[in-house]
């Protein structure tokens, strides 16, 4: 960290600095500049709290200057984590596809679309049981009977399954039939529900925060290694910005930077970035051509009849299409270093 | 709702997006235009989802023509709501200023911060015992210890207190020790903490999340009211956005928006919108004269000791300042019909 | 247009809205909904502006319609605009890669970048005579030396050249040497400029502002064909949001709204997005499979030796690669319908 | 600067980055820390570009630390700058009102404003000869004619005249008929246009962009004052964010940050920040309360039938009530530092 002093900080103002920084264990180097004095302070462990020391007299900035993760960074494991789940591997090299409904509406809607994606070419069935919802009016989900319904995906399909879990009540019971926890992006800094995932041994998808940056993204995974689980999968899906022709702005640089970062799987999710159909196909080629590890995908035989996101969600067959230009796009860049 | 169809939409197209919109059980009433027709969407109950029609051949947009909420809307309950809290009324006409340390660090530190803010006038003590911290690392708050010296503040001064809770683990136990129960920005839309929220007779702080539209903060507390709990204060506490020059932006016209649409109680937390203490007074002022109902405030009496939020928060002599520069501009525009 | 009422609107209130629209030369229709009415405004001809009704008592919201933009309108031209410079056609089906560096610096540096990034397979140079620089006191360019050594690098090297027009006193001089004039992110709305360029016969290399919606820099674009000059040519370049890991946030989203909405072709620009090399690469992957038609990269063969913008420049080896990666990736692609 | 190294950057690497930084002749200052070394930066004049060390093989970041602006700046001058305009001095302690209609239409809709304004309190009027529209449809102002009712408006009134430049064709014609010169948002980094008003002796008034950083903004100032002219005024009129309640976000924390990084005087447009007419007495009101030095209002006797921005231009009567609340605003905290 460096801690920036006033044109005219005095030097009683920057021994006091000094002294304060000292007096919190670490250690304070001055940097006599051309026109003020900067003061770097030294840290071994831990983090320092750029806060700690922004009010001092005296001080005009302070820059923080590591990045405040550890155990998803790379320097602590330079590898690629490769997180399993039956007989996929993301991370592994090859392009996890991940598919099916918003939200799990009966029976014959989850084995159809199921089906489907699965012949597309999908690696996993995705659904949910609790779904969050802007309003208390709307369709909150079919709660338990939705994960019976999909473990019936998985008895039929062979297809290991992903679903939301919301909270801490229903955690076990989730965990009891999801193959993959998904933690949704309104939660991505629910820290009680993250701890809780750091104690169980199953994967957990994390989506990114709708305004989060890659350091408070990284740091939400960081609660959940450091609970003891590793195997965490991290999911773009769309940013929060003045634009408004998309739902939310992809934000695919996210994957060179997460990559170069972290030894973490990454993954995007082209729907909820788009909310609009039209724009999936495209996203999800970029995706696969940028370097991502995965797709999350919606998908719905009769979106038109869906009770949630019906908008964003594709028609069988052009998810057969997604496939098959992922695929061929994927495979041209596999000869690609994905961290350049 | 209206839906625009593409200019070279067919006739079979707008009929069958008429029939779609009817079997839903709404009316459809296609208004031709110069260039295009449009499909007017009628609906008395409830809000339809505009992503519903949004992927019909031929459907070139849908837009939402009426707000989402109710019980929260003005148009259901024209007149002020008014929180009481003990001797306080919020959203009486008076001008209410919460205030104390970000966290509850000792019985020592908390009575001594509550005393200077009492002195200097604020109506409500805060204080976090249980902490939501982007890391891990970072001190989470003393928890039960931590409720014990708000209890201990509450005897002491007799300041009613307000103090976050973070999950339903801890729910009950936040409900016997505080006075006013605070829900996070980063749980805005943890929707099982709001339907609990919803279910006790206690007044519930919602602050706005840091990327939420006003529809969304709306909903959010529409949740609690749904459940049956009507004594909800909204709190702006600024917006992600490229400015950096503060941690946040604050969007003080959400003042006059929220007045005019909605019943409930508004106030600002400059603390969090500014991150850092020269701008805290300043925009105290500015929340003071836009119109809202009140101030939530940091205060510390050593800020470069303080265990989080440090440079954001007030010296006791700046808060004295604080609350009398606002105490004049409030006096100043009680003549002022707020909503203008 | 639909203008919206309040609940409580009076029947006075309505039909002073309907005189007013009517007054204008619109016609009137209203639709009585279940809740309130709204006013559907019918206009054949040119756009109506929001703002007229925005204002009038009881009215509580205007919802525009119909798109403001026409002659950059896939809806006034079904088929692709192609661009035609020299041999190059750009929005012709191929995928057309213009590179150079930020700046001219010397004859030297221009040409060795030129003859570098040819063989790689570029098809335009590009290379800045006048810079819009943040600061006064960073280098400006060259100016008409500049222009000189462009002339220079076409006679050399074959390649069509693409330099930035900054204002109307060295407009003709720009023209007289560019093959295609850039107007840059900064002036996108600098409508004397657009005005300007709309009265030439060469075409036009428009970047999308900072913070512009799509539907602005349409209209940006509508002030040249509205002047009579149709090789107009969009270039996504990032926008600016939250996010700090990149300088900007590239929105892959604007291609397929731009190529449905438009007949116009549109370019990335991976280079000032990132402002990073080392994301570089993976974005411009990711412009060849979103369906861009082309690309604008930043080389420099001593980046570090650079007057401006080193840091984004690609090494001429790295764009060797980026070239064999976005040409692998986009032949794979070229059986697709880039609009879906 | 602080150039923050890789952990694992060699030692070669570190001395090729201290040996570029000084053949830029620079003086290069190794901090070896707990887990990497950064390298310090010191230059005494002028600005080093971060982007010149982003690239070397070893560097992971790299951090500006002082400011890029210089004659703006509060640390060259420490007092207050005061713009004089006739009788008014901008900046000098008192609440400066400048009020008119968004365009001129005619010399009876300028000379009425302008008397409804001068009565209320108004000290300069503002009107557009010269619109930036986003449509060519739109209307564009009178031009020379609107610049002639300026004149008029001041022989009549007595107030001074603001109005908007918008190109170098109408640069001096503009000059000769303004009293104060505007730069609007779209134009802030028109850098040929920043340069000709640095050339003239009259004061211009600088809307800052709509997504421009304070930095950006100080040094489109900085263009000014380097080119002789030290009459800037700096005028906030809101940010593009993702909120979409008002046009833009007013970012009333730029009041206090530019006061205390500059000495120039700092004015609010609530009128484009709002867009809508029921937001801008209440955000006045929070302009005068935070610290500004006066406040920009569009006014209009008949907005319903303004050429333009009528849903935001206030009546008459509301002006009224806008500089009543306004001065008892400004006249409490006149005994207030508005620096703090």
């Amino acid at each position: 960290m460096l801690i920036v002093m006033d044109q005219k900080a005095t030097q009683a103002e920057i021994d006091s600095v000094v002294a304060a920084v000292e007096s919190k264990g670490f250690v304070a180097r001055p940097i006599p500049g051309g026109d003020r004095v900067s003061i770097g302070v030294l840290h071994n462990k831990g983090v320092v709290e750029p806060s700690l020391f922004l009010g001092y007299p005296g001080v005009k900035d302070v820059v923080p200057v590591t990045r405040p993760y550890k155990l998803v960074s790379r320097e602590v494991q330079p590898e690629d984590t490769i997180v399993r789940v039956g007989d996929v591997g993301i991370g592994s090299g090859h392009f996890t596809i991940i598919a099916g409904p918003c939200a799990i509406e009966s029976e014959k809607q989850a084995l159809t679309i199921a089906a489907a994606v699965k012949r597309s070419g999908a690696h996993l069935f995705r659904g949910g049981a609790y779904k969050p919802r802007t309003s208390p009016y709307s369709f909150q989900g079919l709660g338990e009977e939705g994960l019976k319904i999909l473990a019936r995906v998985r008895e039929e399909t062979g297809l290991p399954v992903v679903t939301e879990v919301m909270d801490e009540t229903t955690f076990d019971l989730v965990v009891e039939y999801a193959d993959v926890i998904q933690i949704g992006t309104r939660n991505m800094q629910n820290f009680s529900l993250l701890r809780r995932a750091g104690q169980i041994n199953r994967p957990v998808f994390l989506k990114r925060g709708m305004s989060a940056t890659i350091d408070e993204w990284l740091m939400a995974a960081e609660y959940i290694l450091e609970g003891g689980n590793r195997q965490v999968i991290l999911c773009e899906r769309g940013v929060r910005t003045f634009v408004h022709h998309s739902r939310n702005t992809l934000d695919l640089s996210a994957v060179p930077v997460v990559r170069k970062e972290s030894h973490l799987p990454i993954v995007i999710d082209p729907s909820h970035a788009a909310g609009r159909r039209d724009q999936v196909i495209p996203l999800s080629r970029a995706a696969a051509a940028v370097g991502a590890q995965g797709l999350m995908v919606e998908v719905h035989h009769q979106p038109e009849e869906s009770l949630s996101d019906g908008a964003q969600s594709l028609y069988p067959q052009q998810f057969e299409q997604l496939c098959r230009q992922v695929e061929a796009i994927f495979g041209v860049h596999s000869g690609i270093d994905p961290k350049r």
